[in-house]
């Protein structure tokens, strides 16, 4: 079958630009012939804003619009004033797009550290709500800078957004061995908003007889991460959860260098960005001490969402690989790291 | 110096009464005879709620402002709902009392399992906020229950609320050797209160040039919690952030079972309360499992607060004396190691 995939590729900030050219290697050494690959890159972040001033205009986002995929680096540089990129460009596109499935799996691979005692089996994904909650942008300050401000921050959470997130996770459970749905939140204190989530969660679960489920608060959740990992196959939950409870998972997974994501639009209305969760770490941009991992597992999660499985699982497997052999490789640069993985994809 | 401590007592639902009396049980083996202690019990919790639908009585508020301290076992119980007893009982306590510091000092004590890895140093205080942000119960849900619902859960900041605790935070990091505050926030997505919280910090800061500071947003600290932990010295935090990390900070410390909280108002217009980071535990009522530790080192914070220091350190020595026994003991009941402790301080 013939078919071509037309990419958009946004490096952005820091190491972004340089995991990013490591994940479009290992993509177009994966790729069979007949797949045609076009890739269009788009200026955006620090740089861009310093020069401009703008973030996301318009037209960016309608040209953004006609592609099949987006593949992103990182957003954010300390030069910029905190929030400007993140809320004016990486949210805008999340939300803008309807990424209302932010997938973020965990897996503790062999033979990757993990600070976690005990070789813990891991193996999980967390489907974060991506465009609701506390990351609305709904907030305000009044008498700013002065001894009587009060700022407030407003999370929004509407039964459509809910819905279709906690239906999205239910099916993804449904398809695993362990079929297995927990629901995070914090109920006893947030209780609107956690009671939507919760009503939703046990009246959908309705639908789905052979899905297990339970709920835990967000702070009980952390403790289970750490204590119990095993215990988790799929979680779902709000946005803001969703982030700190991905950070962490990536770090008993083997850290923030191995973690992937999908901002996925169910829809297929508009296109699914794939980014790698750690940011621009400014700190090591230009060493090449940036591990690409996470963007090449994020290469193949978009592979996935394409219909490229048979691809998607190659690219999985060369980091298995790949993984097996780091102890005994020593050091290697970005660069070095990619090239191992093409080689190993297009073997 | 002869004086009398008059003790409310909140034994509250599940193991909190087996707890509770456990603290007690030590609170009285540790005080000098010169210090008269008078205690009065307050029948609260899910089995008042049950018998009368009252949470919290104004006259009862009224009649716990006159106490020199409170000690609470636990709160919440799966026959109420969710956020009734939280929202009704805990929080409106802490908030009635403007307990604007809850402090929560994690250490991993020698000979404590951990669940991470190469044995880290780990010993740092978490000043979390108490009385705003995401907790303030400001939020609403309209056309519950359709599927239409829109649910709201508003975060207030001021600036009031945040000057007072981050400079308690730093009147702690100055006072303790390493002198270093973290700052908690995630001022890249929640942009108002985010800037309120760090703008404050830095303004601050400038008082105490002699503490290190630095800045992390929530999801980077949980990386670090597991990664790092010895990085950090005192953390001050908003409240919803602050209950996540600390539960985070109980679990890589020996667990649930050893967390201790003060929730502090500094100012001494109302009583101070203490009580133990876990929850009431109802899957392990009356079984004798429930571990009093956290309540009795929170029975030490609580003596800290009233300036009988001496007490506290007995009370926290007999705990790290009785940890270093704990792999040889075996299981012991809750009432074991509560008069394991209390032989241990008045020893
Ligand atoms: C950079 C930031 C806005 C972002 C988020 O909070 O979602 C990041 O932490 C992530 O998890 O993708
Ligand atoms: C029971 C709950 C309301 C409470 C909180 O969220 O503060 C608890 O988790 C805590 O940390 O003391």
């Amino acid at each position: 079958m013939a078919r071509s995939i037309n990419l958009a590729v946004i490096p952005g900030d820091g190491i972004g630009t340089e995991v990013v050219s490591q994940g479009l290697k290992v993509l177009r050494a994966v790729l069979p012939q007949e797949v045609k690959l076009e890739t269009e890159e788009y200026d955006l972040g620090a740089r861009r804003w310093h020069a401009t001033g703008e973030t996301l205009p318009d037209s960016e986002l309608e040209r953004l619009k006609a592609h099949d995929a987006i593949l992103l680096g990182a957003i954010g540089d300390p030069s910029v004033p905190s929030g400007v990129l993140e809320r004016g460009l990486l949210l805008r596109l999340r939300f803008a797009f309807d990424h209302f499935v932010n997938l973020r799996p965990s897996r503790l691979l062999p033979n990757t550290p993990t600070p976690l005692a005990g070789d813990p089996e891991i193996d999980f994904v967390v489907v974060r709500e991506g465009t609701e909650g506390p990351y609305v942008g709904n907030g305000g300050s009044l008498r700013t800078g002065t001894p009587a401000e009060v700022a407030t921050e407003v999370s929004l959470n509407t039964a459509h957004g809910v819905e279709r997130v906690v239906r999205d996770a239910y099916e993804r459970a449904n398809a695993r061995p362990r079929k297995k749905l927990t629901l995070v939140h914090k109920n006893n204190v947030l209780v609107y908003a956690g009671h939507l989530w919760k009503n939703t969660f046990d009246r959908v679960g309705r639908e789905y007889p052979e899905v297990t489920t339970d709920y835990l608060h967000v702070d009980a959740a952390t403790i289970f991460l750490v204590n119990d990992p095993a215990r988790f196959d799929v979680i779902v939950t709000d946005n803001l959860f969703g982030d700190i409870l991905t950070d962490l998972a990536a770090a008993i997974t083997g850290g923030i260098g191995l973690a992937a994501s999908g901002n996925i639009n169910p829809t297929g209305e508009f296109p699914s960005m794939f980014e790698p969760v750690h940011g621009s770490a400014p700190d090591i941009a230009g060493t090449g001490k940036a591990d690409p991992t996470a963007t090449i597992l994020s290469v193949a999660l978009l592979l996935q969402h394409l219909g490229l499985t048979a691809e998607a699982a190659r690219v999985e497997e060369a980091v298995t690989a790949d993984l097996h052999e780091r102890a005994a490789l020593g050091t290697r640069t970005t660069d070095e790291i990619g090239d191992a993985l093409a080689v190993r994809v297009s073997g």
